[in-house]
């Protein structure tokens, strides 16, 4: 290198979209990515298991960024796979860094020692949700206060049972922008819709929405697309045509609320 | 300067004391500093002005610091006057960045445009609770699940009107801690004690609480130390000597309760 070149860092632990955008909506996808960078490598798993769901959100990232263009939103994504560090979840959740997903044991989360978790979460987790603190606060500062929805994806079988759900919306302690989203979907979307399904608050999926939308009080919610409809990107842009128009809607009313 | 220096920051916006420490009690200086760094100044206020309560909270620092020495905790202070930015508080609250703090206007205050009012939130709010968040996530993933006890001082006459009450704790959603510290105070310190005053959640001073402690579940309080009883170092010793064991004794009860 020459004198006074900086190292590349390993990997970017948050990609931010859009930062410029001219809305008050943030997306965020915190199961972006099914990378295993260096050091921590495949954690053992084979490749067809790097590319299941179990790793990322299949199509989530694609989604978000389809709708991020369709609203005007800026949008962060996580840049590397659940398994080794699950940003939707706290260091000391068993989710954060599995032993096993669904049927599938994770071979390089099955001895790691708490100073291993420490420097995970200190490599992935805490610069994604700075970068994510940041560009919140530094919105509620300029005067534009952010409504955040964070962007999932579910698998159609899981533990062998098929789910008849395609579109889930999830909602924290603040139901207003979940209910309102819910509404629009069931009305024009022609999806089948669930109202906390495949997953609730209970299951500890809303870590995002409670540590950066609920001390701010910001309107919130959780999307959830059964990813065999959004398995191409054609797919992935056909979907946000059906759901950007509800989640426009969705902001208008809840605006309309105060 | 030399090839390869770096030039100094500005100021550093958060102190980390004891970062090593052995209990998982985390304490926390919002008003620790009545300092007016470059680029904001003085922003107006006379000597005695940025010497009053106003500017920070007298005698919390040394306090927070005697604590620590005596609970083995690790302590966390701001170190900006909370006149050109309140920790303590969220960008968009009027206390942030305050026009007028008890009957004193704030000349540098008065007129500052959204952008300037983004660029102190990243410069002193963002960096603060990233270190913060950053130290408690590492705690949590160490297996450490930590405590968190804001300590703030107040003024013994506000808006002419003396206040009796000399030790205030004070609870946002999770009032086991608040409840076991202010039970051993009135048994045992001495003080006059008051729950919820001299403030409370209602008066927006539990910011901190509310954006890393009730996310992850943590056990947690607010201390207000009457500022006159904390007006010398010697003072702040002796105060650390009559709190430091009625929050162990807290700590130890609400363990036990689970």
């Amino acid at each position: 290198m020459q004198a006074g070149a900086v190292a590349p860092a390993i990997f970017a632990p948050v990609i931010t979209g859009r930062a410029e955008a001219g809305s008050d909506l943030i997306l965020v996808c915190e199961h972006a990515a099914n990378t295993f960078p260096a050091p921590w490598g495949d954690l053992g798993l084979t490749a067809e298991q790097r590319q299941a769901h179990i790793a990322w959100d299949p199509g989530a990232l694609g989604l978000m960024q389809a709708l991020a263009a369709r609203l005007d939103a800026t949008s962060v994504a996580a840049t590397v796979s659940r398994l080794i560090y699950d940003c939707n979840r706290a260091p000391d959740m068993p989710g954060a860094m599995p032993t096993k997903s669904e049927v599938h044991e994770v071979p390089g989360n099955a001895a790691i020692t708490p100073t291993q978790r420490a420097a995970r979460a200190a490599a992935i987790y805490v610069p994604f949700h700075d970068a994510l603190h940041g560009l919140i606060a530094e919105r509620i500062a300029l005067g534009r206060r952010p409504v955040l929805v964070t962007i999932h994806s579910f698998t159609p079988v899981y533990f062998g049972q098929k789910r008849a759900v395609e579109f889930g919306v999830i909602h924290d302690a603040d139901d207003r922008l979940a209910r309102a989203i819910l509404a629009g979907a069931e009305a024009t979307s022609g999806l089948t819709c669930g109202l906390n399904a495949p997953y609730s608050a209970a299951d500890d999926v809303t870590h995002t929405l409670r540590l950066h939308a609920t001390p701010y009080g910001l309107a919130n919610a959780m999307l959830e697309i059964r990813n065999d409809l959004i398995a191409s990107p054609e797919a992935e842009q056909a979907m946000a045509d059906r759901l950007a128009p509800v989640i426009a809607a969705a902001l208008t009313d809840i605006k309309k609320e105060g």
